[in-house]
């Protein structure tokens, strides 16, 4: 089984890795760029775990590490 | 109109950010987690582009900015 986390910053924190990559499309000719936000995807490799509770195990784990919640949001899949 | 971009290491590239995730989240009592990729999601707010010339115009930033394309590889969609 698989997780597949997705983590970016909440709306309104300021993102100025986005800034930059927008800002450098800009100068490299893209101006239809106005804006861009970075965030991640993070590919668990689960085994041995009981299905029911991989919900709740996969939350946990966002929680405790994956995201800073007081500026982040987070959303997760399983996939077989 | 805004494009997705996903950018990851390509396969057999190592992801030592990825292993010090998977290391931690072992040692923290998960020791169902095997590994962990770790990857990338831009957010490109495009204005004023033509629809058709779309496509062209976001696989060029990836290639020329987006994505180290000797390690990484990249897809994206558009969506309005």
């Amino acid at each position: 089984m698989k997780a597949i986390v997705h983590v970016g910053l909440k709306p309104g924190v300021l993102d100025p890795q986005g800034k930059a990559v927008a800002d450098t499309l800009g100068r490299m000719g893209y101006s239809e760029v106005q804006g861009a936000r970075i965030g991640k995807v993070i590919e668990l490799d689960l085994t041995g775990i009981d299905p029911a509770k991989a919900d709740t195990r996969v939350k946990e784990m966002c929680e405790k590490l994956l995201a800073n919640t007081v500026i982040e949001s987070y959303r997760y899949e399983l996939v077989e």
